[in-house]
């Protein structure tokens, strides 16, 4: 978008971008070329090294391996655009010119199949991520491109590119045929964006519309006989989304990454295209996602077995998947459904998914991870409950697959495109999130500088100040984003001081007036403590309640509580308090109440069962944001808590 | 036990004898002859005819098939006993010379290695499943020997555990191996028991006693590379109970089925052997597994993941594997547990087992069965999430893997064995069970019938009727079980007609005095309906409460209450009233009571979550004995209900 220029300057946000920018990306490049003590190997550049001949040896690694270095380009590239760093620059040029060398005469480039399965190229689509690891190559292009304006990746990019456009396609002779893991979609269109290509956005289009059709060319590569990754076994098209034409899924499935990859594809062709039987497919999807099948922390995908969805309202705490990654690809929909249509609903789940699953998916340090964020823990299960092995009560320093790692570091270095839009058409500047920045509007013809500062997620006191470029005043309107944080009271707008009233339109607050250059804009969103239950369709949470504070939702821990958790229940009105607890990462709000245990929670060790006594006990207790939650020794932890 | 003899009256189990010999038993030899439409083939006869020579083919099933015929055999031998059948005994005897007919010269019996794998004999004792088999066999011979007095396949199983003597030992030149799945060690027992023979009982010690010694048997198998079935993987040794020396092992682990059969063993050679070390690992298992691991249906087995036990305390209802032949091997160690000394906890966990979980898991008909036993069932969930597709939530016809059905057809045809026993050094007979039955015992010199009439599970009227041989009075004792069934008051006992102290010892009222010819005995044992809780480890069932009432543990299924079950929580004061109810399956007593629900249980489509308003109204609930869920449409079910 070259009318916004943001920059994060946010009490909360910087640091994580500094530690993306300081930490991450050096410990993740580290990671790559496998020089993390203790950590899983990664092998990726080596594998690289190998494909381009300059060096002897194996492949090593999943088969989508490639991706993780590409994914680590594109968050170095929104790092450079975050601030110059020269020795980043010159090891992230290096890995291009090592890419470029494992690329292939015609084009291709994919280390697995040019170490291991050279005469395999394309006939396993089902398996082999070929495309998928493409689109990683062309994401990272273009943020390279755009960061540093040098095109030797975007070159190498397309040059592969028209490989694929050659190669695929409903002409004679082309593979009618689509990548099983869903993402060269999305990253053709920015490749389109980049460049301007045509082809690349029909391209795009020819792999979203084929998608499910019948004859279905997974069963069809089946029947064939593809030449095996993991096995030969009849495909299941729902895991990968290739069950139904897309324009007649009505329900999220299957692999929950993949869908979301896919997801925003579709929002992006609809948008583009104009295509409104994609645009009611997108709808209907996002609202079957978000309405039935999200966890309250904006995690999605309820089972470990395909890492996928379930069906509506199957939401268990303590097996939950709600893989990191998934929620990243949730962001990268909504974003996208947001350009489509300015609702705030789309920002209300980046926001919950953001605050809650992707922070708490990486430590403060920068250096562990969770690729799975379960709304209960019980640490002894996972050690000897093979059901619940997913489950991890830490932060682990790098994975076999290490998708989740990188993904955090290319969305929170690339953040400041997540704040605002402008409708030209309307004058009208969007402020979908309130993070603290410095953004440079090109709009209704003027040049416009805002400054957001925002209290969030702790206080709700968001203020701006505007620089209008020309000395006479600007018409345009704000919008502002009520969020949907179960708020009692609503917001207070006032503009230089004065009260100040607003129209409600889509779930943002609408006001236009002619602005000056130093006008000042104050917004009061009201941040409380509250009880949020889930519909009785969810039954995992069936008398329960958790506890939001505005964008944050909270979990109990054992290190404050004691164990087991699940012995705690709230009380009936249970005193909720707010206290300030300098003692966990970077510091935060904590909630104190009431609760109650049973009077006799100490049992002769030879009664499992005995007849119901239900005296209880008060205990008070404490709960902590969700983000901060395995930050001390390793113990339960649970969002939902019994009333 | 020769001084014991018992025909069970009992107008509630006669029916489910009844429906073994007359249903089940002729049902499932056409199964294992694979004549049942729409069941999953068994094979288990064509396997053998293969073997024989017989028929030309491919062996077909798991590589433990054989067992199935086996258990049927013991099944049918049993049913023999209960009445003459000449037809069914025929149909035996053939089935009898067909196994003659596969055995090889030396003696060995294995369709699976004679087929598929004949130079491969012992090579793979962690997966083979040989040694298994072997102890089915001699399991069906003993009882078939008992039960008719012919000898061929007692000459048949002799030959084979001759073979086997030859061949496992700690002698040069022997295997100083097991079996992967514990077996023939209670079956060797039971053999040295028939036959006298001390090498079988010598031979079963051998077994028990080599299990998880270093070096570890399975490791140096694997070491040698075993030629694989399932697999060529390290061997997981908790998973078959061989991580540590029988005698140092503390808490069950692994797979559950495996577990109670290796225990059953360990009880029988402690009691044999007056081996207190083994006694004392005994002592320590069972009080792991039934005050840690047990469901309070008497399930054992938390995860369907090598369908095993997991950790103490880890009891997931909805998870739940809890295989029927887990509890039928259950039943098979605390009846060995009781012989070692007698202790009404035995009997306790034979009757929680017996009459929730065994009985739940075949339907009235006898020709459907459960093969795991969950305490709450979603159905959608059990088609849709890939983590509960064991659970079924109606009983089927037969399995692939059909261990289970067979394993209820041979314990209720045997049930007659696990009412008495007799002290004869203390001149005492002990009732376990109250089911209605005629005894004829010899004690204390003399001949003693004793018939009982019972009403249980309904109503605990137990009545005992004597009759004396000679003229005079016998002086002994009975023992009479106190259940452990949360009652309040004691029971009452009078003898013809008039009120008798008893003095309790280990869990047994005993009531010692001569006995005359035509003595009666009233036994009132107070049935009520109780509301149970779990202690506050079990983290599953927090807050929630479970109805029991005299030996059954009830349920709330959906065709009563409606969905989801778990909107619905009991009122402070349940208010609970019993009611019979014909309509279901035999007739039974449901319970009545007062419950809540969520005021408001219909919100907006687009509302996962909420604040929460936690007004609910009134609903009144009925829950029907948990061994008669799943006999009306499929629907939900759950047995721990909050309150």
């Amino acid at each position: 978008m070259d009318n916004i220029r943001v920059r994060i300057r946010d009490d909360f946000w910087s640091g994580y971008q500094e530690r993306v920018t300081d930490t991450v990306i050096p410990y993740q490049w580290e990671a790559l070329n496998d020089r993390v003590e203790g950590a899983e190997p990664s092998r990726a550049i080596r594998n690289f090294r190998v494909a381009a001949g300059l060096e002897e040896g194996e492949f090593y690694g999943f088969v989508f391996q490639d991706s993780d270095l590409y994914k680590w380009l594109e968050a170095a590239a929104y790092a450079l655009r975050l601030r110059p760093d020269p020795e980043l620059e010159r090891i992230a040029d290096e890995a291009i010119e090592l890419i470029g060398q494992a690329q292939h005469e015609d084009g291709y480039i994919n280390t697995y199949y040019t170490i291991k399965e050279p005469d395999n190229r394309w006939k396993n689509l089902y398996e082999a991520h070929e495309l998928y690891c493409a689109g990683h190559l062309f994401e990272a292009a273009v943020a390279y491109y755009e960061a540093t304006g040098k095109r030797r990746l975007l070159d190498i990019a397309c040059r592969f590119a028209d490989l694929i456009d050659r190669t695929f396609g409903t002409e004679e002779g082309k593979i009618r045929g689509y990548c099983g893991h869903p993402e060269v979609e999305l990253a053709l269109v920015k490749l389109h964006g980049a460049t301007g290509e045509e082809r690349y956005l029909k391209l795009a289009k020819f792999f979203v519309d084929e998608r499910g059709k019948e004859p279905n060319y997974f069963l069809e590569e089946w029947k064939r006989g593809r030449p095996p990754i993991w096995g030969s076994g009849r495909p299941n098209l729902e895991y990968n989304q290739a069950h139904l034409p897309v324009r007649e899924q009505t329900a999220a499935v299957g692999h929950s990454v993949r869908a979301v990859y896919l997801y925003s594809a579709m929002a992006d062709l609809a948008r583009l295209t104009g295509d409104d039987r994609l645009r009611e497919a997108c709808d209907r999807l996002w609202f079957n996602t978000t309405k039935k099948q999200m966890y309250i922390t904006g995690g999605i995908g309820s089972t470990r077995l395909g890492e996928a969805f379930t069906f509506d309202y199957d939401l268990p705490n303590d097996l939950a998947y709600a893989e990191t990654c998934a929620s990243i690809g949730l962001i990268f929909w909504a974003r996208r459904m947001q350009k489509l249509e300015a609702r705030s609903e789309y920002a209300d789940v980046i926001e919950r998914a953001l605050y809650n699953t992707v922070l708490g998916g990486m430590s403060r340090d920068g250096k562990h991870f969770f690729y799975v964020n379960p709304l209960e823990v019980w640490p002894e299960a996972s050690l000897k409950n093979p059901d619940r092995r997913h489950v991890k009560p830490v932060r682990q320093k790098w994975f076999g697959c290490s998708c989740c790692p990188p993904n955090i570091a290319r969305l929170l270095a690339s953040l400041d495109d997540y704040i605002y839009d402008i409708d030209e058409a309307a004058g009208r500047v969007y402020v979908h999130l309130y993070i603290g920045s410095e953004a440079e509007l090109a709009v209704a013809g003027r040049e416009v500088t805002l400054r957001q500062r925002s209290g969030l997620p702790w206080d709700g006191t968001v203020a701006f100040e505007l620089s209008v470029s020309g000395g006479d005043g600007a018409r345009l309107a704000f919008a502002l984003r009520v969020p949907d944080w179960f708020q009692t009271a609503e917001p207070i707008l006032s503009v230089n001081g004065e009260a100040c009233l607003y129209r409600m339109e889509k779930g943002y607050a609408i006001v236009e007036r002619e602005w000056k250059d130093g006008d000042r804009m104050e917004w009061l969103l009201p941040v409380e403590t509250v009880l949020v239950s889930a519909r009785p369709e969810i039954r995992a949470n069936a008398g329960r309640a958790a506890i939001q504070r505005g964008p944050l939702v909270y979990c109990v821990e054992e290190a404050d509580n004691g164990a087991p958790l699940a012995a705690l229940s709230l009380e009936e009105e249970p005193a909720l308090s707010e206290r300030h607890e300098p003692n966990l990462p970077g510091g935060c709000v904590v909630i104190e109440g009431s609760g109650r245990v049973p009077a006799d929670m100490d049992w002769p060790e030879d009664e499992p069962y005995r007849p119901l006594r239900s005296a209880t006990r008060p205990k008070r207790f404490r709960a902590i944001p969700y983000f901060l939650w395995g930050n001390r020794e390793p113990g339960e932890m649970s969002v939902w808590l019994r009333y």
